[in-house]
């Protein structure tokens, strides 16, 4: 059963030092290195109005990942019970999307550096969000 | 070109009062009612961790939305300048998928009843993951 309605397009890739799940920090703020991502020129006009320093929320694809867990050992311990999917951020879930707060640190055309992001080299973006100030703000 | 790999596949559906985008509020902080989502019952186990109270953050899929917007005026405040997409929250993106944190109001049996959302009903949910606390509790 397949409907393209729901097909993904990666709007960019994450270009990184990381090319190893098993030595890969679990979090950002777990050691993760600072990363390029590299913006797919047709989507160009979308990262326009981003600005060093801001704060974003990416959103990648972890592609190496599993689709068929629904229970996990967090953080591998495996004389801990089983948790359900949804109650931990495992990559591997039945939609692998991950969800990095990280802050912007230098813009090169179509090139954004950011801080602390634990996916891997050539894992494809999906999506780019500010992160909501107050509701008077926006 | 289609790469089944970046096909979603959703894990339930939001059941809303809202039906009408052209009166939804913009954010669950905003006005937004309280909504249930039906969990697919093949992913049930997933959310066997799932307790009420909890906070969590809820990625849904924005089926209603146009993917070929790049430039969008805030608000519609049409006498503005046009934005990047990446830099708003506008459902309309290349992926339309929405970030919601809400909190967990019921659970019974498959659904979840959730506080603030702004999602359409039927619109798909492709995904729950807790908030991230402190890395000394994780």
């Amino acid at each position: 059963m397949s409907d393209s309605s729901l097909l993904l397009n990666p709007i960019g890739r994450v270009v990184s030092v990381l090319t190893d799940r098993s030595t890969a920090p679990r979090q950002g703020d777990e050691g993760a290195p600072d990363a390029w991502i590299d913006i797919d020129p047709a989507v160009a006009d979308g990262i326009r109005d981003l600005r060093v320093g801001e704060e974003i929320v990416l959103l990648t694809w972890f592609d190496r990942a599993r689709r068929d867990v629904l229970l996990v050992h967090p953080r591998r311990r495996f004389d801990r019970p089983a948790v359900g999917v949804f109650s931990t951020r495992s990559p591997d879930r039945p939609n692998p999307i991950g969800l990095h707060q990280v802050t912007i640190l230098a813009i090169e055309g179509q090139r954004l550096q950011v801080s602390n992001l634990e996916a891997l080299d050539g894992t494809p973006v999906i999506d780019i969000k500010p992160l909501l100030g107050p509701v008077s703000e926006r």
